[in-house]
């Protein structure tokens, strides 16, 4: 057992107290924290020290405000949590860890309070000494970027990498992403690796992994857990179902969606409940859900020239015309209702229909389906050639059709493919 | 008591078998239907009868595949309703009905299943007749259009039409509107009216108004009783609550969305619930909603000169120098998360900002708080000028924007309009 991490200040106030990594501790500062003590990373400064709480959750404590430390007795299991952590076993299953950055893969600066991605994912592992009792899990690291920041490139460098382990000892694949774009990132994954042939869950938190309520290790343990015990290969978005910590949701990847900014239980299957939730005994599948069977033939292929565009009363035309004039190849309206847009839109939607862009029709509600036989908007959209995408999500739509544009040889093949449901992305 | 609207072989129908509209019938035909005979409009075919269900819902029935019709004992409330809805009460409050159009002002030919909006606001008054009861209500067309095809310039109308009522006997004032632009059109109202001294609701419905299971009597009912009975001033949308009948939702002009292409519960208050609930026997208020009290000064202008944008991978950057160079004044980004888009966007929004674009940041989560100083990526926005607008939705902010650029002088004011809560359109 080593004092990892700890230096200056914080080491010497742990080696003068007789206090280890993994001792049970208490500490009285502000208030009495009951806890494990935690390595620190790499660049962490010296006046704080990590406590892991019973919760789950980590805490950084301030050591000009601690009072008082006592070591309390170290546990049986947490004695056999920290040695497994340490010492692989080769009987447990093997997960691999992707680390793609995002808050997961983040540390807060506890004298800044800002929030910088720098864990590896063998730091984010150390993390979660839970994880050795039921896995063996090999780390990598991506990239380590926001997901804001990633772009088509970067799913693609993600495909390529779970590409290489489709036919790899491990029984499954943990994505370690940011929250931000996690679900376009889930969609790219789900088209261009349609058929994988092995489960992936991606992963994030909504709190930094060091962070007190941080929902990072919660959110790890029953993605791992989904992996090992269900195997149901294909690819998942795991996170909270709820701001309490009873229930994980393992969400189906095109028909997830992030729907609040800061709740631990942003993410939402649109239309239904979760594929799976994981509970504290138990791993529930929705009645409804079926896992897609398809033969896996890799297409790692994106054409970002899409354009996103939601309808709105006095959004010019010209917006319109500007993609078709420039190159783009697709666009994708949310438009109103049913899928609607204003007669001002005709005649630009027409003009780019003619110089062979995609139209695919989505609509701002969000859930539900588009319906363009209703009114005589919808009939007069659909007689220009819109083509109504039923109830797919507006923005696994437009990863759809980068995908599409990429994988097919000429409009009539790349339409047929924006109909047929490849990975769930229509749901009844 | 006329034959009011009937024609051809549904007048014959009805005459030789001597019933009148208002009577209570029977009718025998794939199924036995119990019902009051309602009016039929103008542009009608001859081939179908109106009959209103118990339910409050409007059916058309098939002259040839009825095999009976009795009539039935008309009950002394239906008889009063029938009386009421042809003498005005003077001692009722007095209500006025603008229709702008939409499903709500829709029938349905039962030939082709097509849906037009064809009635006028008379129409839709006769074909609720339950509403005499409780109000005189006058009518007024502003126009008969889908609400994707209302513009700014319709904003305008409406609400100068409003205004020209404020310091009317009207005791409120019902705006029965297609549902796709509902909510865009309500805020333009809260913001160009704020202060109006008036109950205003803009009252929709998802299914047309002589259909079974139309939503639009309902509605109506809920919202003239909301506007005599609670006098909240203000500017609401009225709409289902949930699916089934017995709650009608009030919700605040600024923080109601579109959710559902179809359910008839398909508009939600964003981050709460609804400012009132109206049930069987009572109206209920949100404890935690408060009218917003400020003087009553119009400001009826926009500039549409504003352009939604929703960041996703793979958006290229272009679409913003477009907005910048083509004379837009504002750009409302729907960020991801807590307000982030790429770095690739950087370098854009900078000159945007140096051209004196304003740019406001949203989530396109929808729901929850932007808060840019948690991450490196808010805090470089930040430093590029965006401006964070809390928990406004992107619609609202897009509406306000508008709104704001319109009533200012220059963009320190329009920036301060922008983070002032005019309208409630930021919570708590």
């Amino acid at each position: 057992m080593s004092q990892f991490g700890y230096k200056g200040k914080g080491l010497e106030f742990l080696t003068s107290n007789k206090i280890e990594i993994g001792n049970q501790v208490k500490i009285h500062a502000d208030l009495i924290y009951s806890g494990v003590i935690m390595p620190r990373y790499e660049h962490s400064d010296d006046h704080h020290i990590v406590l892991k709480l019973k919760s789950g959750y980590n805490i950084g404590l301030e050591l000009d405000k601690i009072k008082k430390i006592e070591l309390e007795t170290t546990s049986a299991i947490k004695k056999e949590v920290i040695r497994r952590s340490s010492q692989p076993n080769p009987k447990l299953p093997k997960i691999l860890l992707l680390s793609t950055g995002g808050t997961i893969a983040s540390r807060i600066d506890y004298r800044t309070g800002a929030v910088t991605p720098a864990l590896t994912a063998a730091e984010l592992n150390a993390s979660v000494p839970e994880l050795s009792i039921i896995a063996n899990i090999d780390t990598e690291v991506l990239f380590s970027e926001y997901s804001e920041n990633l772009l088509p490139e970067h799913w693609i460098k993600i495909a390529e990498k779970l590409d290489s382990y489709s036919t790899s000892e491990y029984d499954g694949i943990i994505v370690a992403h940011g929250t931000d774009t996690m679900q376009y990132t889930a969609s790219a994954l789900a088209f261009s690796l349609a058929g994988f042939p092995k489960p992936v869950a991606l992963v994030g938190s909504q709190r930094s992994s060091d962070r007190p309520s941080s929902d990072a290790a919660l959110n790890l343990i029953a993605a791992t857990r989904f992996l090992i015990e269900i195997h149901s290969p294909g690819i998942f978005v795991v996170m909270h179902n709820n701001s309490s910590d009873d229930e994980i949701a393992c969400n189906w990847a095109t028909r997830v969606r992030k729907n609040h900014t800061s709740r631990r239980d942003a993410f939402k299957t649109i239309g239904g409940p979760p594929a799976y939730i994981v509970k504290a005994n138990s791993i529930e599948k929705d009645k409804m859900f079926d896992i897609p069977k398809r033969e896996y033939v890799p297409k790692i292929k994106f054409d970002s020239r899409v354009l996103l565009i939601k309808y709105y009363p006095g959004l010019d035309s010209k917006v319109i015309d500007y993609a078709t004039d420039s190159g783009y190849r697709g666009i994708i309206i949310e438009g109103t209702g049913l899928g609607h847009v204003g007669k001002t839109m005709y005649a630009a939607i027409e003009k780019a229909k003619k110089n062979g862009v995609f139209i695919g029709m989505t609509s701002q509600c969000i859930d539900g389906m588009v319906r363009m036989t209703v009114y005589d908007s919808g009939r007069d959209l659909l007689n220009l050639g819109v083509i109504p995408l039923g109830n797919m999500i507006p923005e696994t739509a437009l990863v759809k059709t980068m995908w599409a544009l990429a994988n097919s040889k000429n409009s009539d093949e790349m339409t047929k493919l924006m109909k047929e449901s490849i990975a769930l992305e229509f749901s009844d």
